[in-house]
């Protein structure tokens, strides 16, 4: 992995995957307005391509995100999202299954599931509760609005969605994109597949999750500088 | 520090100092164009304002940064920079703190020491040597054109800067930012002093330095998914 050493900078080989995902053959066209098959369309090529590349053995990690509109960081104006393979687990991602790991350690339960008990028992912040999977604002979330969309049942990684979920997934997504397209009339945003290494998939402590994560307000120096977020809407 | 313990949720009192420097009483100044003594006094303040903070001893950490323009967050127009102190060590800087306590475990020297000898004895990222302090670009720096002002003498916390070598720096902060005027156009960014808790300022381990961070790019999905940042510049 280490392609150059000398000593105290190291550069490591380019290794990874990219893939766009193309989402319609229309240049203009927004997902939550797609019809409901487009969107299930999408679900599974994200499902097909995932258990494609997580074949390649020099992968560790697949990030699935999206990004709409300027303010999100998109670099194509066409409906498009995107598909990453690298060959490390990123710090910040380790970090999430470290804590995970630890809260699992000390109660004996997966953490996300547990989570998942306790919005619903307070009920506060449920965006839809459905029988497969939760819409969620998160408690102390980082940005306005912020929206997860967790599996009910225990499952480490998107790699172990079945069929069926990945097309009852689509719905749910849609549905929640189509609510926050019509409240903040089309905000720019962001969304991020949260999945267990590929090594880890058929972990007890993760729990695969979607962020999404519109993008109404500009990360600014004391995010950067203390990784706190102030949240105003 | 506690103030609602519902079990799986907890709220935390909301105690901390924010202040607001106002850098000249004139609202569109800009300050690399800022005459020097002006720039100095902006420096002087900070080191004053971080030392009465510091005796708040519900204070563990203190934040100095700037927001200049919309890109970078900038939520007043007229020319000023902030001062947050935190109750808590943000898990960011924590992570930061222990990875240069491996390193000087390790190797029994600061990580930041180390690197100003490598980045000088490269020079291959040096954008200015000083005396008293040395301006470089981080290897595999986040973001395009990202520049760390690092004192050249071992020290933990801003808090320790002399009155002197809060004037060389003024000079030194002020040369950096005109580069970046010059040479971008003006463009957004931030500045960040990063230094330690209070309660480690005579540390052997962690080292103060200013990141400057010109926003010329949008965080994205990857970035935010991975924390793995794309540099393109």
């Amino acid at each position: 992995m280490v392609r150059e050493d000398k000593g105290f900078f190291r550069l490591m080989d380019g290794v990874g995957v990219h893939e766009v995902v193309i989402e319609s053959p229309f240049h203009d066209r927004i997902l939550p307005l797609m019809e409901d098959n487009q969107v299930e369309e999408i679900l599974l090529a994200y499902r097909e391509r995932y258990l494609a590349v997580r074949e390649d053995a020099r992968i560790k990690l697949i990030i699935i995100f999206k990004n709409h509109g300027e303010a999100a960081g998109t670099s194509l104006d066409h409906a498009h999202s995107q598909l990453v393979g690298t060959a490390v687990v990123p710090s910040t991602i380790r970090k999430k299954l470290e804590e995970a790991t630890r809260y699992y350690d000390d109660h004996g339960r997966c953490v996300y599931c547990d989570l998942i008990q306790e919005e619903l028992a307070s009920g506060e912040r449920i965006v839809m509760d459905t029988e497969r999977f939760v819409v969620l604002q998160p408690f102390a979330s980082r940005f306005p609005f912020e929206s997860w969309i967790i599996p009910k049942t225990h499952q480490a990684s998107f790699g172990l969605i079945s069929i069926d979920d990945s097309k009852i997934f689509a719905k749910i997504l849609k549905t929640t994109l189509l609510k926050l397209h019509y409240k903040l009339n089309d905000p720019d945003y962001n969304y991020i597949f949260h999945t267990a290494p590929i090594k880890d998939e058929q972990d007890d402590y993760y729990h695969w999750h979607l962020q999404i994560i519109p993008r109404l307000t500009t990360l600014a120096g004391f995010e950067m500088g203390s990784g706190i977020y102030i949240s105003r809407s």
